[in-house]
């Protein structure tokens, strides 16, 4: 579906520290992880070496909420959805669930918004409106996968 | 002063990726740099294997505004400041500053939220109250100090 | 078979640096995702939080030989094998081929020296014999394995 | 002097693992950051975007002896010594001490060899010789420092 993806990770010891847990830095790789992914899921790549002026996507926010640890070879379901289709802009919600051990139960959701910008020969970025053959592939979920994120979040084991 | 603390940094080669920019990933390993270092200005270390229960600061919540790229060699000011110190957490803001090259600009603006937890014997953490040792080196920035963050925020060249 | 494991990987936008290729030092992270794989698929995870004393395995020597890069979206097959098992101490080999895109080529061979240690109560640790109950799922790669991955090595295309 | 540079470097909560210690594929940042610190030195940067065609400098080995673990907030020294440079190569040794808390230390002894190399317009890298202007910056240790260097490892207390 055009409006969400799913991926999954085991935790390595090299994303945890010294407190035994995955440091929070490391969810931010997983997030892009989960959003590149999306991108292969649709056919493309988030890296356009071939178009003129070159593509990128750099990020300019990213948050994370922290309701848990994950923990050395815990494994973790991310489902990336997709909040916002915007001119030049995409706002991207990413839940964390472990799903072993059990039980299963949401550690952590992130929010991620990412802009389409063109390389210019000087090497600045200038944002520009995502062109039509990328944009008409993403899709905002509907409302009700939406309110469902909602109540899954309030569902939480306490 | 107890409410905030600057710390500089040089961008790495291992700190960019293929964008040629900081990895927006590596923007929280500088942030949590700076808390660190805030709390040895203070006195402490954020690892305190002697406490009874041994305490922990887990973050609950990590933001990033990314206003600019940061390059290899960037030398940037982290500038930590305490927005808020609830019973059992702590607020922050951090901003960077590129300093060199010029022009001086600020590039980033996060904040982050942590809980002062104890290691319970079974593993799990459990939150509390901050020590009042600790909370006593630990102040929110005056309300001057605050509005003068905001103004800064607003004048960055375009 | 208990002398060798095989992992695969695709390369992440995180794992690159500004020379477009993933940093040389994320090798080493790749090279403990197959070892810890290779444990657990013989049934024992590298973390022991039960055994009296405390189980570790820290790295005493790391070595990489790197012939080509590794770029974004590459996916590579990480290949262990045990070439020696000693009382308190085994060596392994790992190679990294890339499996996609084509050509099918190694494009780095690592090796990884760790050792059995106890963590003793004064947080120090003591090198120590590796308890039978592993040290009799481990075993040396014939010697048939050995000599056809230096003809592996040879044969790389120039 | 153009043989050596050193550089101080605090561990970090983010260079740690769930082991407590610094994890075994930082020390290829702090070498690297060792060696991009001599450069700089020397006045110019590992990163030379006017050079026709661009030079690289990538690892083609890397290997690290790891003699003690290095944790949270301890203090190093970095010492980068050139060992021998070739027509279109550089081997370096870089020595880890800790320097705090005592006693002072040497933890860990790495090494380096970098190549020269031309990015070609088709992407792919070739080794060249390494340009005058550079190759005149940089020459090997003396013998008695490469002599003095084996005799302080000699030397660590067990």
């Amino acid at each position: 579906m055009p409006y969400e993806f799913k991926a999954r990770r085991r935790v390595e010891f090299s994303d945890t520290d010294m407190a035994g847990i995955m440091h929070f830095s490391n969810f931010f790789r997983f997030i892009e992880t989960a959003e590149h992914g999306f991108y292969r899921s649709l056919g493309f790549s988030v890296v356009m070496p071939e178009t003129d002026p070159r593509l990128g996507w750099p990020r300019v926010h990213a948050a994370c909420d922290y309701h848990r640890p994950l923990r050395f070879e815990d494994e973790v379901e991310l489902r990336l959805v997709v909040k916002e289709r915007r001119t030049k802009a995409i706002d991207y919600i990413v839940t964390f669930t472990r799903v072993h051990p059990e039980p299963v139960v949401e550690v952590a959701r992130a929010s991620l918004t990412i802009v389409c910008v063109a390389h210019l020969p000087d090497g600045h970025m200038k944002a520009m409106a995502i062109p039509p053959e990328i944009g008409k592939l993403i899709e905002p979920a509907p409302a009700e996968v939406m309110a469902e994120l909602e109540v899954t979040r309030a569902r939480q084991p306490r």
